[in-house]
């Protein structure tokens, strides 16, 4: 594939429509804009990246991504699944220099299983750890889900965490270069260490705005920032660069840089490390991040898969009778609503969800457009666009359980436990230039010589 | 000794002058208050324990304790340096019914040393330890003292903590008895869940006021009350209770109740655990407390011997010779100008430090009395009372030094290993009174066979 193909411009509505309430967009709540009738809109995603100042992935740096790993960029960045990000291209002069990097991502353990929506970030993370061949850690955030869920206790977050380990497993990680955690089994030492010193570095108005707190927020919510914040450190996993980490190592791992994938809800967190990071003792670069757009719920524009709704989501558990019927009854659709319309004016993939769910997973470019296009022409029906779905979902499903039944308790303590990590990185960086020496600088060496 | 003489009244002056400027007190400000000229006034904690709410302790207290233990209270019970308690009362109650309990205390390692009055909870902690045999715990909040002093390190804070560490060893705690941690090395599992737990109960507009906290304080800060607040839980310490705690144990150890010995101006923490340790999960009793005067600088009234004006404090590693310097130079006099004044007016023991240290260490009350008779006669003089004040510190501080300089790595190890501790509790316990049956319910009973 030529690179000028690598960024399919998928035709998928991103809130051009003119809002009557605005989007509401932060780490615990997603709210899409609403028209003056009240209906959701789709999420603005260009907007969301304008306000927060990200960069939007361009085909400029999908086309250098693809020279320097010789791996066509993954669907999801063809397709503007991941639209955005913050210095991913420094993350390349890494892995171009040899330099190296490391992956951390995470999960939220609200429920006991993942839904389709919750693996996208995982199984694109997996392929990063593919192709760039560096260390992950994955981090399950029991601690904050117990505190900002006011049902849920420790206990309960906790036994999430084991069992989405499990699945998270599933999307194909490899155990020699993954670290998995629950916050609340393994936070100490170091990694609490960096809590404390990135804590006294942030005043409560800045995290007030941040994450909208205030005066009734309990203090381990106005605490926790500072736990996803320096997860992003490599000093907080002494462990994972060397058996017998000697003390006077840590400024070195400090610069350690991080590469994470995640949906973009999760920005804030990480532009208040990226604002801190070089005032630790030990000063860390800024993490390098690349955001994801939430996976479109089944019932189209604004909604986001949420695992409270079971109608919303496609679970990881459902059988393929199931996924059939959910896509079939509830994925909202572009078609018309009669046949002779549809032939008439076309179907809008733009707002039909089976579609949207077809561009995630089919992997031909080609066959996407045809299919795109023969919808838009009307020839192709609703019906027939739902079963090209239902049989790439089924796929994607059957495939994950298949892993998922192998997960046994040994595997899920073998990621678990906090060890010296196996990894290659780039197997042929580019020699470091030696930089030629200025006339004056031969000058100067001559006369010392004399 | 009879128990009516268990409470001997020390002529010391509790700030009965009237304040220009209010006493300030809270964990990380002590002020006293001003008279009209600017001048210190002396503390006024009859007004501390009133305002907040805490009960003097009284003759009838001391006679029960001496009554259940069979020791005469400590001579800083029977003087008043320990003078305030929160339920001391139901500890009483507990170690009568040979029930459970366990003692915690703490340091905050601003120093790598002791001065004399940090010794004074300790020496008095390890006596309550002898009297009750129960488990101890003591806290080094490295942690809190990074976070509150804006140049110390988490590493400086740290290395302070394990200095003083030995310092407290040898104060001369039992090993079998006593757990000592640094709360940067040990908080993890249990106390680290207990810490969120607790966080989640807690708005901020709760610490907000007890702590003095505003929109400019560190969110590490705003987070160290919870830390704090779980240290009294029994069950932040799994290891203590047994070597392999079943995990179905931790409601049960959860009852167990902790008994606090502390300077007054740690109070707002425990009131704020008090207030909520109900609310736990595993509800907790309410910790007892029982809380100390500061101990007074060498400068004299509304002073706390302080580590950062060595002229205020007699350090632990001071020699025979500085401490006769510094409380014959530096030491605030009671006396009078002249000879031929004191023998006529008489010294005023009220204001004397020398006197007031003396009455700390002079163990013999019937001595102290006559001490106090005749230098308020004007017999005694000056350096005479300080020659006797003297004597007894550089017992007091020697003592200390042999048993420091036997406090080696090792021992130090062991005294921070968590492991289960060992102890006996009350060899007598008064058995569970069988309570009668009431006449109705005999009655009941009769009918229930017929």
């Amino acid at each position: 594939m030529a690179a000028s193909e690598t960024s399919t411009e998928l035709p998928i509505r991103d809130g051009e429509q003119k809002a009557a309430a605005e989007q509401q967009i932060d780490p615990w709540d997603v709210q899409a804009g609403q028209d003056e009738q009240g209906n959701a809109l789709a999420f603005d995603y260009v907007a969301i990246s304008q306000k927060w100042a990200t960069k939007l992935i361009d085909d400029e740096l999908l086309q250098r991504f693809e020279r320097l790993t010789g791996h066509k960029p993954h669907r999801w960045l063809r397709r503007g699944l991941f639209f955005s990000h913050r210095d991913f291209d420094k993350i390349l002069d890494k892995y171009e220099a040899g330099e190296p990097f490391f992956l951390y991502t995470g999960r939220g353990p609200s429920s006991d299983s993942l839904h389709l929506g919750h693996t996208i970030p995982f199984s694109f993370t997996k392929w990063l750890q593919d192709v760039f061949d560096v260390p992950l850690v994955i981090m399950l955030t029991d601690d904050e889900k117990a505190l900002f869920k006011d049902k849920l206790t420790f206990e309960e977050t906790h036994k999430f965490a084991l069992a989405n380990a499990k699945d998270i497993i599933a999307c194909g990680f490899d155990v020699k270069k993954t670290f998995i955690y629950s916050d609340l089994d393994y936070i100490q030492g170091h990694f609490l260490m960096n809590i404390w010193e990135f804590s006294k570095l942030i005043p409560f108005n800045q995290v007030r705005g941040a994450f909208g707190f205030n005066e009734s927020t309990n203090i381990g919510r106005i605490m926790f920032p500072a736990v996803q914040c320096v997860a992003s450190f490599a000093t907080s996993y002494p462990e994972i660069w060397s058996d017998k980490p000697p003390a006077d190592r840590t400024k070195e791992i400090a610069k350690i840089q991080c590469l994470i994938p995640m949906a973009i809800d999760q920005d804030p967190y990480f532009r208040l490390v990226r604002d801190n990071a070089h005032r630790m003792k030990y000063p860390s670069p800024k993490p390098a991040l690349i955001h994801s757009k939430f996976l479109t719920a089944l019932q189209g524009a604004g909604g986001k898969m949420s695992a409270s709704d079971p109608n919303s989501a496609i679970f990881m558990t459902d059988t393929p009778n199931q996924i059939k019927n959910k896509i079939n009854k509830h994925a909202f659709s572009g078609g018309r609503e009669t046949l002779e319309e549809h032939r008439r004016l076309g179907g809008i993939p733009e707002v039909d969800v089976a579609f949207q769910y077809l561009a995630y997973f089919e992997e031909d470019d080609a066959k996407l457009k045809e299919v795109e296009e023969s919808y838009r022409k009307g020839e192709l029906l609703t019906g027939e666009l739902k079963k090209m779905a239902i049989t790439l979902l089924q796929e994607y499903v059957k495939g994950f359980q298949e892993r998922r039944k192998d997960v046994t308790e040994e595997i899920l303590r073998q990621f678990m436990k906090p060890r010296k990590l196996e990894w290659k990185g780039n197997p042929n960086p580019k020699p470091k230039e030696t930089k030629p020496k200025a006339p004056k600088e031969e000058k100067e060496a001559e006369k010392s010589k004399a």
